[in-house]
């Protein structure tokens, strides 16, 4: 929270030197275009570039995106000094307001508030939550875990069915005692909770972590966290399908919009467990498939165009889904009975390491 | 649980007498057609009419039918008897295959299997959950409660800034101990984070719980169970728009689709907190209104001939929202300081009980 802020009074300085030298007053902020985001095979995460662009203070292009970003930025540091958390909707909220005799407002859309908090969090190099603004939350956990999270100690292994419930900010959580052998990551709440109910993760000793669709900035950041802090091995189970396979490209490389904090939101140790287009003629699934759209077939064309997608493994896969015109989920392993795939489909694949990466 | 594998039984035995007295075997399913969905003043809630249509065997537009419900009930049976729970779409896999010999197959679409169950609850009187069907999840929820699960014991207060992830079966929960004077339910998880940072449930002795939308049904249950079981008010906080005012309508009286369930889901003494379309001038939030869109316009003025909305109070909200055509969002309350909602809005609506039943 300190290195936030100081970062925070380091940027109004700045600015505040360039008045005193009689400059125009800039800020250089990253860019975020397509053409400044690159793959990076050494970390095997989307990176941002290092092109830039100055924003201007006396200029009639800049001038309200200027004032703009000095309102956000004062308005994150009264939030850290306060210790208040709050959403960006609420952030919007908050930073509206009209120019006294005139109809000019701050902001007049959310739309315009959201990309001034992530300049703000390229340019300084720091996460939104530290800038304590909260993302959307989504997604649960349970293992042999103890936290402390706001004084309290939370103990994993004692939630009930219901887990726990991963805020958006989780900066600020300590890990206690952490017993695993790996992560598993699910993207569907429905096999998490068949996995919990049927003690998956005290067999396996893993600690068992569903996304509930894409992966939310402060699951992603849970899973990095616990990765490389406690050098767990990370597993993906997904659909097989294109929704799937992004959920587990975004968890592993980062995201192209957010290519600026995939060193503190991407695992690039993470690996795909399942579903495999191999898994269904293995495992019988063919009963249960489901004919891919025409946009499943375009996506997946576009991910074997990825150069992170390139290994001869996934060019396979994505050429059989491509082929053979289909898709299955999750659900489809329930066709051979509702705990198929807590005794047979996962043990089967851990043991023998059937990983795609 | 044992009663509800006696009521599947019985409806096999039923059938099976039907066989020996060489009757055409068949089912009473109570229609769930909008014509038979009454409002009953006398229970404040919405419930389902006497009417019902029998389901043949011997009926060519039946036997389908029929053979799907008998797959589904003993389907069910097994789950409860295996003390196994699964999800909607799960279950739809687990009971899809094909007839030997022909390109039949028992269910081809989720499409399909869904309303059985549904009939099945209705006929049987008995909640989906008790059948070990799974809804979606959503809602998490923070305060002075201890409860029992899946024996545990999880202490509502001691969960960190996540709280406790409210599960989708919440049938077998015990609340072993509940110190609250009232619960207060919050349409959005960023209101719910914000009173949770300041600690309101504290200082007012409230249950503070977020639907996260469309009130789930196992979050509609914890409401109804916590309201009933300990006497305890219910106050619901949304935007007020016709969306808000929708999920606010659902967790007191129910929802027309589910009617047959209000009794468990309902919770017919919930009041409405707020936002009202007064708020909006008295507490200054006129700059932070939006522009109603045609649908609200169309869905208040559906909303205004509902029985459950004829108060002179409702109506006049009502009738304001369509006048004015504006809206406002809970996030409204952050253009008046991030702290506004938990030291002003709050603490005034709740001691004046400006409550809108």
């Amino acid at each position: 929270m300190k290195e936030s802020i100081k970062k925070l009074e380091q940027l109004g300085e700045k600015v505040l030197k360039d008045v005193e030298k009689g400059e125009n007053p800039n800020l250089d902020i990253p860019l975020r275009t397509l053409s400044n985001v690159k793959y990076d095979k050494k970390t095997g995460m989307l990176t941002i570039g290092d092109k830039s662009a100055k924003r201007y203070f006396f200029n009639v292009a800049h001038a309200k995106k200027f004032m703009q970003t000095m309102m956000v930025a004062a308005f994150t540091k009264e939030l850290l000094e306060e210790g208040i958390h709050t959403s960006l909707r609420d952030a919007f909220y908050a930073l509206k307001r009209t120019f006294p005799n005139s109809n000019e407002n701050t902001f007049d859309e959310q739309s315009e508030s959201d990309p001034i908090i992530v300049d703000i969090e390229v340019a300084l190099d720091i996460l939104r939550e530290q800038l304590h603004l909260s993302a959307d939350v989504r997604g649960r956990v349970v293992g042999d875990v103890v936290i402390e999270d706001r004084g309290d100690s939370v103990d994993w292994s004692k939630l009930g069915s219901g887990g726990w419930s991963m805020p958006s900010n989780v900066e600020e959580i300590k890990f206690k005692k952490v017993k695993a052998d790996f992560i598993l990551v699910i993207e569907k709440n429905a096999a998490f909770e068949r996995l919990h109910e049927d003690k998956f993760w005290q067999k396996h000793k893993c600690i068992l972590l569903t996304t509930q669709g894409q992966a939310a900035r402060g699951v992603r950041r849970v899973i990095q966290r616990l990765s490389s802090e406690f050098k767990l091995p990370v597993y993906v189970l997904t659909d097989i399908d294109s929704y799937g396979l992004y959920i587990y490209s975004v968890i592993k490389r980062g995201s192209i919009s957010l290519s600026h904090v995939s060193d503190r939101l991407g695992t690039p140790n993470a690996k795909f467990l399942g579903l495999t287009m191999d898994d269904i003629e293995k495992y019988g699934l063919q009963k249960f498939t489901i004919k891919a759209e025409d946009t499943d077939i375009k996506r997946a064309q576009e991910l074997m165009n990825y150069e992170w997608f390139k290994s001869p493994d996934w060019q396979r896969q994505l050429k059989m889904l491509m082929q053979k015109k289909i898709k299955a989920e999750l659900e489809a392993l329930s066709g051979r009975g509702l705990k198929f795939m807590t005794e047979t489909y996962l043990p089967e694949k851990l043991k023998k390491k059937e990983f795609l990466d």
